[in-house]
């Protein structure tokens, strides 16, 4: 991290992207590939980072750090299509010190296509073996979370 | 259905296929992208349907049916590389009227690299609106519904 | 096609999109895989379509039309890596009365790393046979023409 | 390269693999998307070396190499549908010290559907950087070559 620090922004812990549907997304079902919907995701958490000063040539070569997916819930409430101009939302739930789990949902105007919880677990970029946060990411990270109703539920948190 | 009926297999209820891992699966990590397990999920999924005489066209033109994934829930345990040869294996953890939950798991040799349960919804093939399973396949599904301890959490069911 | 025309543009002959690589473009290798930059392509000449007035659904519906891939000749030049921000132009190289060829590149900074032919043919929406274009579009696409010195070696053209 | 020698099979030019189309493989066309079709000529090409002996992990490994695509020209004849069982080809058409030509198909039943050109170059694995392929390889693969008719065109070669 260097001094002129790239993660504050606080005030726009709301983050999406535009996201246009082509013929590549699309299965024959007329309507988007199920899988293709992670693909979206990960580019919205990809730019989350990116906005925050965190590329990932920052974050492998800088820090040694790469995030995996560890786990995820998906519900796919409606589908969309051919030409759909999507946004895709991401912000960060919780911040543990070895992982982060982000809230995320695709949206198509004011129709709700697909929500998210994706657990991404830090990785040390060289050996891909689990690894702790830096700390000034962790305490950055941590100022970003958006706790839900849920937050009372998590108490007390072990790391990890 | 024809009166040959196709579904019965009782004994086989554990199903699986191979799956080799090609360049295309993978990402600049080194291992498969993570959305592309999805892929080996649903290939899965259609050959549990094809061994029972349940091809697509099957489903579609005879049953005026297809299945949308409607939620998943996805545990990535380890990475798959290039030239891996997988098993993905497929099972009926229950059946309702208007949707069915698998149970499914890519293993390497004796490691499983990933975990899920897929909730599969009915839809009417022509208008891809929620319908019902026909009476015939929903006998069949209910027939190969492999419960694990947590059958007992799931009583009373109501069904969709 | 409206009265108000949407097809002209005619200083905008080279035209290009920006493309973003994300994880899901890459493979082992640590670069683009290669069958993605077809779909960059496609993107690119889908929003060169859309710059026109004939987004997907208008070519569909008002004009029963869609186009299909024929052929295409492509050189991969330079890989492109991830985090890499490109431009994919496209511009039509010849318009016959059933098919359109598009050339083609994509392009990071002053470097090319891949050009491309692509040959597309014009289909009927509704059944997928060939078909012409009508006859509006047939000559707005010609007005877009841009010739290369290759030009004269096409002479006389016989249609489709 | 052992001593059992792992590359004749001089009989076998012909090589092919069965590939089948899942809801991944197509598009809202109701078709095989069309870069989809080079994932399925690549693992074709992935499959003739490794029924050579010639895996990723020993090309890699044992001989420093790998093969990155440097052209292609594809012919897009018929389209694939969901569920259909496909035959993919490959066959060396030409071995230079530093590339190869395979000559490619894709086809179902008696159709073709698809004809390919593919020009690999061969890479040091470790730098990327374009080397010669070891001269048993070499050796090999021109045994393996499979002239067409133009063949006569291609004298005298120039390496490369």
């Amino acid at each position: 991290m260097t001094s002129h620090s790239p993660l504050p922004i606080p005030d726009s812990r709301l983050f999406s992207i535009p996201t246009r549907i082509y013929w590549e997304d699309t299965d024959a079902g007329g309507v988007v590939y199920h899988a293709q919907y992670l693909a979206f995701l990960e580019r919205a958490r990809t730019e989350w980072l990116r906005a925050r000063g965190l590329g990932q040539e920052v974050l492998r070569h800088q820090h040694d750090l790469v995030f995996a997916v560890r786990s995820m819930t998906l519900d796919f409430l409606r589908p969309a299509r051919l030409d759909d101009l999507l946004r895709v939302t991401a912000e960060v739930r919780e911040c543990r010190h070895a992982s982060v789990v982000f809230a995320q949902s695709i949206e198509r105007g004011d129709q709700t296509l697909l929500t998210a919880e994706v657990k991404v677990a830090v990785l040390a970029a060289a050996t891909f073996r689990p690894r702790r946060l830096p700390e000034t990411l962790y305490q950055a990270f941590r100022t970003l979370e958006r706790p839900t109703d849920r937050q009372e539920d998590r108490e007390p948190r072990n790391d990890g």
